[in-house]
């Protein structure tokens, strides 16, 4: 069978949603026909609008449909901390620990084999915000993964020179977890890394 | 932290789609953003028009755009079989089977302590089209469950004085699966159906 011509378009658009295949698609489509048509045209238009609007804040280059992130605008955060992060999800997850100094958004992380090098992920960009900016710290919260491990060396190697802190997020056992299902390498970073218990 | 307004809108709006909470919204959001601006573009023109465009088929009721929807506009089909199911999404899936006669789509089924009754699923429109049709047989498929198992007795009722096949789908157990993890109300279907192998 075949839905009818705006019902399948209205399916295949719906594919380009990471994580949605031809089936869920279809369900997504019908249930919006059948149950709810207003709530299907404000998606419309907030996809319109967003895909329009939004550009990237100038400072910190995360998504921002000001010139100014609402980070990089609020003047009461903390100046002297600069956290820098593969993407503006990451920005998301470290806000919400309660960190409220200045955000650097890289364009995810250096992978030579794909052809991004430096240039390609903002790295001279982070320099230049470095320069102009007063930060005694800059905080490497790039992924744990084997590139974001490289990009984070990559920039620390690079902001040798200066008189200015650079430090990685701690790796270890996450909480809530249990040590047997801990991978290896995860645990060895925690052994290393193990501190006195301050009583 | 807060997003910018434009992409909370779209994020909030993104959960209308079933199975999509926040964590799922906001990286459907980012990664079009991020990465397939056109396809978001496309995706909220299609909804626009899927929204605005798409109607009820007059004679089976499924979702169209057009008067007749591709399977009643189609003249080659079997007007002898009517198929009776709860939604649009299972004209679908029987149509996947490889059936070519003509379909009756329910708005669900009978479900007295919703307030849906007879009138509410369209039995009398389900009466009127087989009034109008030449069928010989009507299949009625909706779901395997408590509430499709009574609508499709009550409308087995309603045809009962009739000079027309009343047929119900098969109930038994699935292929492919394990005899030991089907249900047991399933197993005795399954049983009390049984067949003579002919060789």
């Amino acid at each position: 069978m075949s839905f009818s011509p705006l019902i399948r378009q209205l399916i295949d658009a719906l594919r380009i949603l990471p994580g949605v295949g031809q089936k869920t698609a279809q369900r997504m489509a019908l249930q919006m026909l059948e149950r709810d048509r207003s709530g299907g045209l404000r998606l419309a238009q907030a996809l319109t609008a967003a895909m329009e609007g939004v550009g990237h804040c100038k400072q910190c280059r995360t998504l921002s449909e000001e010139e100014l992130c609402p980070q990089c605008a609020d003047p009461r955060r903390d100046d002297s901390l600069l956290c820098v992060v593969e993407g503006p999800l990451d920005v998301f997850a470290v806000e919400q620990t309660g960190y409220r100094g200045r955000f650097f958004v890289l364009k995810g992380h250096l992978s030579p084999l794909d052809g991004l090098g430096p240039e390609a992920i903002g790295i001279p960009e982070l320099m230049a915000r470095i320069e102009a900016g007063q930060f005694a710290e800059v905080i490497l919260a790039t992924n744990p993964t084997v590139e974001g491990e490289a990009t984070a060396h990559y920039i620390a190697q690079l902001l040798a020179p200066r008189t200015i802190i650079v430090s990685r997020i701690a790796h270890g056992v996450p909480l809530g977890g249990e040590l047997e299902l801990v991978d290896g390498g995860t645990l060895a970073h925690a052994l290393a890394g193990r501190r006195p218990i301050g009583l």
